[in-house]
């Protein structure tokens, strides 16, 4: 622990900012155990995922460390969402390089204490250690969903109805401008496109409502295209999207209308974190009710084939071309 | 992703490597889903455990990859097992840097293969990503414990009984001997002790037994004092044991009798992951037996005190001094 300069020991860390993160479930016993329990409500299963953010490759040093905490979190709850689960909490193990200051982690462990109140999540265990190398945060998100009735990916049919919640493209934009024009321009032409990016919207709402209804559900998290053919390939399908139904949010549609080529955003990039699903032709209608009900925008965009592949249409029923970042040809 | 060279993509080493892990778990979905699911017995609740290790701290680059493996998941075993749980598997987060051969994960994954089947413990998730930094492992380890029957550090008692398992001080001292000698020269003069440091055999089998019998329980990863003192300070208590009621190994024995100095690697040495635990003394009867039953060795070293502090006394009931490594002041 020689490379830690300028911040309290692992056990004041985990003291001061990590365990009041727990005190709201005794089961953590204020992270001085080895263990935390958790009880899963009767008639149901647990939902476990796990992700790792490696710093210089899914996020900066610059950025605001409370975003990166909730970007870490939300992209698991938007896992355990699309699963049809309700996220219960989470284990996060810290590899620190020593350059991390105390402030960091404190702004870090704010913008977990925020999301922890928004979703209804708790922080259940905890790990640190020192690192030579990139900031490392591994973040493992335990939900729970009724027995047996997880959505999964093989029960696709021929035939079914292909759905997206919300805007999509928005992130992707958001990153492709920042690039273009600088963070700042960026944020000013465009702040809620640069804000998708930043920090997902998982669907929490939205995803134990679809158990039943889904025959497959995925988060949108490599690209529209990309996730789709991702639940396609298991059941060697395929797919076709018309590109008109896709919903746009007002910053995507003046970017694509003054330059096509920015579809590619839209249709091949990823982090919008929207969920992407497929249900039978008789379920319409309760899909539209549902929308209505939790006030989330559902768009149908076309319905799965027989013949492998996913393929967009344009108003006149041609091809249109997909080769986006987040979109790989298998 | 292109520091990685001379290694299949993420998606092969999973495809090849990890999923073979989930075979015998439906609810893994050959990792092929973004969730798994696992169901608990009913009237149980679930238990979680993090850990992470990291090259050069916890471990080495030139250590057999499967033991890396099975240390890794042992550490995580004997966590849930402290806390009077049964293991029901596990979820791993993978941060590799390009210099990781694909036969070294294959060796990686070999020794868990070997271990799901020692333990009864199967893979329910992973990420890969890759760093810039030291490999890095992060392991979520799920077990289960009858609800509300977790053993916790908060029910000691003055005068309870101290045990432990097993014998104590043979990792630290076989580390000690690799320092001193090295390690061609530690393996032929002690290999079980030596042995003891590279592959924790964690105490599966005792740790649910303990239920209703223990009144705190530990896995001794810091030391014997070191660790003890965890017990003690959540209630603030203090311990008293007798010197001559630790249980050495026949290697362990024969050190301390050639020289002395040994015994602070007993003392305050870690990574025995054997049980430390504290009883009434009206389950004295029933502890004997346990041990007939399931063949591990349980020693009583000393009492719980009111007053705060380790105090370990030799056969004159003379003060023995604690300073080892993993021994901590507080």
């Amino acid at each position: 622990m020689s490379d830690v300069r300028n911040r309290p020991s692992e056990f004041d860390l985990i003291e001061r900012l990590f365990a009041p993160l727990t005190s709201s479930h005794p089961g953590a016993v204020n992270l001085k155990d080895d263990c935390a329990t958790l009880s899963i409500a009767s008639g149901y299963e647990v939902l476990l995922s796990v992700d790792t953010l490696v710093e210089g490759i899914h996020f900066f040093r610059e950025d605001p460390a409370g975003s990166v905490a909730q970007k870490m979190l939300r992209v698991s709850l938007s896992d355990i969402a699309a699963s049809g689960g309700s996220s219960r909490g989470y284990l996060v193990a810290l590899s620190l390089p020593g350059g991390v200051s105390f402030e960091w982690l404190e702004d870090f462990a704010k913008g977990l204490a925020d999301d922890q109140i928004k979703f209804n999540v708790v922080l259940l265990g905890g790990d640190t250690t020192s690192t030579s190398g990139p900031l490392t945060l591994s973040l493992t998100a335990i939900g729970e969903v009724p027995i047996g009735k997880a959505i999964r990916r093989s029960d696709v049919d021929v035939g079914d109805d292909i759905y997206v919640t919300g805007t999509i493209g928005d992130a992707a934009l958001g990153l492709r401008l920042v690039n273009e024009v600088g963070r700042e321009q960026a944020s000013q032409s465009y702040p809620e496109l640069l804000e998708r990016y930043i920090l997902p919207q998982p669907r929490v709402a939205l995803g134990p409502l679809l158990i039943s209804i889904a025959t497959s559900c995925i988060d949108i998290s490599d690209g529209l295209c990309a996730d789709l053919s991702h639940i396609c390939e298991v059941s060697h399908v395929g797919a076709e999207i018309r590109q008109a139904a896709i919903p746009l949010s007002f910053g995507a549609e003046s970017l694509v209308k003054n330059d096509e080529s920015y579809w590619q955003f839209v249709l091949g990039g990823g982090d919008d974190y929207e969920l992407l699903f497929t249900a039978n032709k008789n379920k319409r209608k309760k899909i539209e009710k549902l929308a209505g009900q939790i006030k989330i925008p559902i768009s149908r965009l076309g319905s799965i084939k027989s013949d492998e592949g996913v393929i967009v249409l344009n108003e006149e029923g041609g091809l249109v071309p997909v080769d986006g970042p987040g979109w790989k040809h298998f």
